[in-house]
This record gives C-alpha cells, sequence and structure tokens, in this order.
C-alpha cells in the first residue's frame, strides 16, 4: 500500500530574505504581477494583494531602467504598509545592464530570475551571465536559473538537434535534453563563477504536462537544486485552472517541486489573484498544506432541493472566506476545521459526521428539516431559516474549538 | 526516462449501449443530471445540454415510482431529439423495489448503479442485492457497483473496525480496506448470482486525494473491473475544479480510470455542464484525449500590454468555441489544431514558432506591431486591427488545413 507521506526529492535550502525554498520546507507558493514595473503605486498594490492571497512570493518584471529604478521604491512602500514579502525581479536580454547600473535595483531584489536562453548571443552569452552571477554574488542574493521551452537557448537547441539525429532521439527526447541541459549547464556555470550551490533554484518549464514531468523527473536524477515548478503558457479559464492543477498535482505527488506558480492567463477583469488560489488549493487537496478550512460539499442531484442547497453552499463558502478575512489570527489552526455541506440523506449525514460539523439538507419532497452533525454527533435539527441558524451553530464551534479566549477543558 | 504513453491498468470492457468503457477504450466521460426526474423535459434539455457539452453517459437520479416511469418517456424523447446517450440510473434505498414495479424504467437505462451500504439492512440487504441484480441479467443491462464513504455500509464498517484494532491498523488503512471490501465483496456476490464480470463497473469514491489514490491502487492490485473514478463532493469554485483535476489526473497518469466524472458543486446560476468541461480539460492535457484545438497563452506580465493581450486571448478563445459549435463536422480532426497566444517578445516568438498558428503581441512601449507565425515560419506582421486581421488569418488556415472541401495538394 502506498506510502501516506509524500517523500520530498532532497534538494538545497535557498533562503529567500524572510522565506525558504527546498525540501526541508514547506512547498512555497508564487505569482508575478502583470503592471507596468514603473507605476510604483499600481505594482505595489498588486504585490500586496498577492501577498494577501496567499502569495509568499512576487517576481516582478524588470524590464527597463525606469523599471529597475522604481523597484527600491515599490520595496520601501511595501515595507511602509506592513509587507515583507520577498520581490524577485525577471530579467530577461538586458539584466545585465540594469543591475550595474542601477545597484539600488540588486540590493533591494530578493531573488534575480535569470533566462539563459536571452542572457544574451554568441560570446556575450557567457559575460552577461557572469555579470549577474557576481552581482548576485556580491549581493548575497539567490538566482532561479529559469529556462523556458518558448526561449530555450537556440544555439544550444541547434546542437542537440545535431546530436539526436545521430543518436536516433525522437523530438520529446531532444526536447527533454535540451532543456535539463540548460538549465544545468548554467547552474555549473555558475557555481564555477563562485554562486553557491543554496543560492540556486531551477525551473524548466514548457507547456505539455508530460514533456513536464519528464523534464522534472529528469532534473532530479541529475541534480538537487531547489526546484521552481510551474507548466507556461497554462491558458485561460477551465483550461488555465485544469492544466496547473494536473501538472503541478502529478509532480507535487511524487515529491518534485519546492515552489509552485501558476502561469494562467486572466480573462479581462479576472482577479489575478486567481493564479494564487490555484496553487493554495493544490496544495492543500494534497494534503501537503492547509491554507483555509475544508468545505466539502456534493456536487447535488435529483434528490437535492438544487436551489437551496447550492445557495446554503455559497453561503457557507462565502461565510469562511469573510470570517478568515477579518478574524484569521484570533483563531490559530482554524484552517484545520472540516466542514460539510451536503444535498440530500444519500451521503449526508455520513460526510456530515465524518467533518467537524457537518449539514445535511433534506432532499427535495421532503419536510424542511436539515440535521447537523458536531464532532460525528447529531446535534440540531433545523426548520426555517437554515442558514441563519447554521451560521450561528458554525461560529459558536469556531469559537468554542479555535478562539485564543476560548476555556481549555 | 518515463514512458510517453500512458499503460492503462488492465479492465474488462462493459457495453453500455453505445459505448464501451474498459481499458481497451477511451477514457469516457459522464456526468449527472440535477433535475427533478420525474420533471421530464427539464430532465431530458439537461440530459441534451450535457451531452452536447461532451457527457458521454449521463446519470439520473431515479428515488420514486415517478421519476422510475418518467425514464422510458425521457429516452423517447431524447431519441426523437436524436441523441442516443447512454443513461443510467441512480438508485439508492428503494432500487429493487423501483425495477421491479417499473419494468419498462429497467429496459429503458442502459446501466444501473447500486450503492452497497444503502441497498438495504440486516438480511433484507442480500435479497435486495440480489433482486436488482437478477433484473440487470434479464435485461442484459450492465451494473456499476459505486461506494461511497458517506454511505459506506455500516455493519462492513463496524467488522472491519474491530479487525483493524486486533491488527493494529490506523484510521485510514480502515476506509481503504473497508472501501475496497465494500466493492469488491459485492462485485463477487453480483457475479455469484449470475452477472458477467464484463458487465461489472465499480467505483469507490472518497474526497480526499491521497486516500482516493490508495483505494483505486488497491482496486487495481486485486481485480480487473472497468473502473468509473471520481473525487467526491469536490465542492465548489476554484476548489471543485481543481481537487478534481489533481485527483483524477493522478490516476490517469498510472493509468487508473476507464471513466471519469468530476462532482463539482454548481453554484446559484453556473452551468452544470461545467464538470464535463472539467473532465474533457483533464484528459486533453494529459494528452489522453483530445476535443478542442489547443489554445496555449501566457499570464502575462509587466511587460505586456494587459488589456489588449487579455482581449485577445479571449476572443480567440471564444471565436475557436463558436466556429466549433457551428462548424465542427466539416473539419475533420480540428481538434488537433495548436494555437499560441502570446503577449511579448520573451516566450512569444518561440512559442508561436512551435504552434501551428501563433501570433506573439508587442510588449508596452513597443510598437502596434504582432508578428504571426504560420507552421513555424513567421507569415505575417499585423498593424491597427490586430484581432479582426488575426481572425481572417487563422479562419483560413483552419479552411486550408481542416476542411473537407480543401484541395489536397
Amino acid at each position: 500500500m502506498e506510502s501516506r507521506v509524500i517523500l520530498r526529492h532532497k534538494t538545497h535550502s535557498v533562503n529567500i530574505n524572510t522565506t525558504t525554498v527546498g525540501s526541508q520546507h514547506p512547498i512555497v507558493i508564487q505569482s508575478m504581477t502583470d503592471t507596468n514595473t514603473a507605476d510604483i503605486d499600481a505594482t505595489a498594490n498588486q504585490i500586496i494583494s498577492l501577498a494577501d492571497a496567499g502569495s509568499e512570493i512576487v517576481r516582478i518584471t524588470v524590464d527597463n531602467i525606469e523599471a529597475a529604478q522604481a523597484i527600491p521604491q515599490i520595496k520601501n512602500l511595501l515595507l511602509k504598509r506592513g509587507y515583507n514579502t520577498p520581490l524577485v525581479g525577471c530579467f530577461h536580454y538586458n539584466g545585465h545592464t540594469l543591475l550595474t547600473e542601477v545597484s539600488e535595483c540588486a540590493e533591494a531584489l530578493d531573488k534575480y530570475r535569470i533566462n539563459p536562453g536571452n542572457v544574451g548571443v554568441g560570446n556575450k552569452k557567457d559575460k552577461n551571465f557572469e555579470s549577474i552571477i557576481k552581482i548576485a554574488i556580491k549581493n548575497n542574493k539567490p538566482v532561479r536559473i529559469g529556462v523556458n521551452w518558448g526561449s530555450l537557448d537556440q544555439e544550444l537547441l541547434a546542437k542537440m538537434m545535431d546530436d539526436a539525429v545521430r543518436l536516433g532521439f525522437d523530438n520529446d527526447e531532444v526536447i527533454v535534453n535540451a532543456m535539463v541541459e540548460s538549465a544545468l549547464s548554467s547552474a555549473t556555470r555558475a557555481i564555477d563563477i563562485g554562486l553557491a550551490t543554496d543560492k540556486i533554484i531551477i525551473s524548466a518549464k514548457v507547456s505539455q504536462i508530460p514533456l513536464l514531468k519528464r523534464i522534472y523527473m529528469e532534473l532530479t536524477r541529475r541534480s538537487n537544486y531547489a526546484l521552481h515548478l510551474g507548466l507556461t503558457e497554462a491558458g485561460m479559464g477551465i483550461q488555465g485552472i485544469v492544466s496547473s492543477a494536473a501538472a503541478l498535482s502529478s509532480l507535487l505527488q511524487i515529491g518534485i517541486g519546492d515552489t509552485i506558480r501558476a502561469s494562467i492567463t486572466p480573462a479581462p477583469g479576472e482577479a489575478r489573484t486567481n493564479e494564487v488560489s490555484v496553487c493554495k488549493e493544490v496544495l492543500q487537496s494534497l494534503g501537503l498544506r492547509r491554507f483555509t478550512p475544508s468545505i466539502i460539499s456534493c456536487p447535488g442531484c435529483g434528490r437535492t432541493k438544487s436551489d437551496a442547497f447550492k445557495t446554503l453552499t455559497l453561503e457557507t463558502n462565502k461565510l469562511i472566506q469573510n470570517f478568515l478575512l477579518e478574524n484569521k489570527d484570533k483563531y490559530p489552526d482554524i484552517e484545520s476545521l472540516k466542514i460539510a455541506v451536503m444535498g440530500c440523506i444519500v451521503n449526508g449525514p455520513g460526510e456530515s459526521k465524518h467533518a467537524d460539523i457537518g449539514i445535511s439538507l433534506p432532499g427535495k419532497g421532503e419536510d424542511d428539516i436539515a440535521v447537523v452533525f458536531i464532532d460525528g454527533e447529531k446535534i440540531h435539527t433545523l426548520k426555517g431559516n437554515i442558514f441563519e441558524s447554521f451560521k450561528e451553530i458554525l461560529l459558536n464551534y469556531v469559537e468554542r474549538r479555535f478562539s485564543t479566549h476560548r476555556i481549555i477543558s
């Protein structure tokens, strides 16, 4: 029978200011801003909303001098507002120039992300890469070597294509080998320049799950660098959420991944923070971390009074979210709470008993009576305004069990 | 290196009218109605919307005489409208009575779902179970033995709890063993009564992913029944989608699961068909089946003109969905199409080249020029009304490559 605990692939611990990434530490959630970095207020506000949603590291693009100059000001603004979320600068093409010319940016950032595919071409490549690594060493900052299939080092790929033809590899094997080689050879180069092993995080993202799995399994076979995990260009809507969840969970379940990001395209008007919610749900659903009370609810069927059931489930979800927003600090360990909201007698009493607190609604055609179970016992029978009564019972239970002011029996 | 093809756990092929479930066949998507079954029009309409969304089997609760009598009429209405989607009757407590008393219902259904946990208590249990199995044999129908943690056979659980204390098992082991035992012993009983092995589908659903994995791995270790896979009571919103995707994909990736359902609670007003969309995205993202062209898109960042990029991605998604709804039959194999919509130069040209057709937008502060790649070559440079131009190019490409009227070169 499968082991109950997921054994993490052993990786080095990398300190990123207030957070540590590596197999000895909980899996860290990160995200990225999509504001214009030079717009200091907009960027700081988005970082705060991402941090409030649960992002423990936030990446920011640093694409020109104005963006680089904005970084220390964003950092100060965040500190003034009580946020010390680690900030990662995302560099492409001109990172060596920006980090050299704006030393306050190099100091203010907590990590640099370099893409080996676009750090420079020809003989500039090694020189530019070396500049950035030396700045990281000088400032005692960790570096993510972030390879991406969309911007893979074209010289390396061409060379590997030649080898592949000779060795009879298929296309997928070439991709896997090229991605892994780009990441690991860049890491070796950084170490040769003087960067410590525990200052390196690696990622190698593609947009197809089977390939992503092979790449990360190969990375873990060949190294012990801390791993940043994500499916790149996951897309929009249900596609983006499902493919990110499937990709992240498939590797996390075999112990691979120390920090994760969901690269979801928001629809116009959609909250940027949804990518953080997806990461939290992935970790919570796999039992790797807990962030909020879990609310299980059935899908409803022809037995349920669908509207009443859906509304009660939604209201309970909202109640918990709003309660947490306002009160989380007063209720330590409240994220361990398990709630069940069930639509009929088939699985309702059973699941309600298994939860800390559960409600089983009457099905269609039945009397308007709902049964509430607490710690496995049937305690209340509700009639009339079911949600208001359930809300009161639920909040009383939370107060009794989780409040810092509770009387310990 | 991991094999590219997912090797399916070998299971029997079970015919369900027009569909076959088993490891020799593509993984089948199913869903369930939440209308009042006795409301024939509402139920038929929801079945049609689920079938149109991609549900290849639809389950309906049959909870009383009115519901049972409605089944043949629903079936006829569907056939009249051109839908022969296999229908599964979901029975709890009174299935033996309903199937006996309404023989037209037993004939019209394409499969019966029995829950061993509530088929009856005490000495009624075996008798009721036998009645249903005999009706299935007489009507040549397959049966799903659907165990659910919320309604697990309480007598069996009590017995296993006693054994567990004696053997020193922990709680999770008891759950796994009791779920598997309930499913497999019921299947054995059905076979003893005379049901063929290839008339049996098994499910054993819980609401926690690590437990679900253990249960299904144990089922595959001990049997070769066709397996219906799902996480029960997955919940609402992002939680429901993420936990379903993580659960289904974790088992599908190791070859377990012949038919799947996502048990998501819809919010009031949310389309019931979302559970079907989740299943399709799971299968497509794992490379197990293809349903629609894939549209990869980046999450956007500080480099992208966020609004323009998000709008173009959304419009492209809508264009493809609407086009498919109206034209799918005229464009065979269009689901193999790969589109990329990318927000800037970092991964834009690379991903666009890898796609069949891709567009790489200008980043913020850059000239209003987008580059379109077709089959890996940079073909167009768009200025001005980018979406309208891209739409024209995309539809031309589809016409040229997929239309049944295309000139084969």
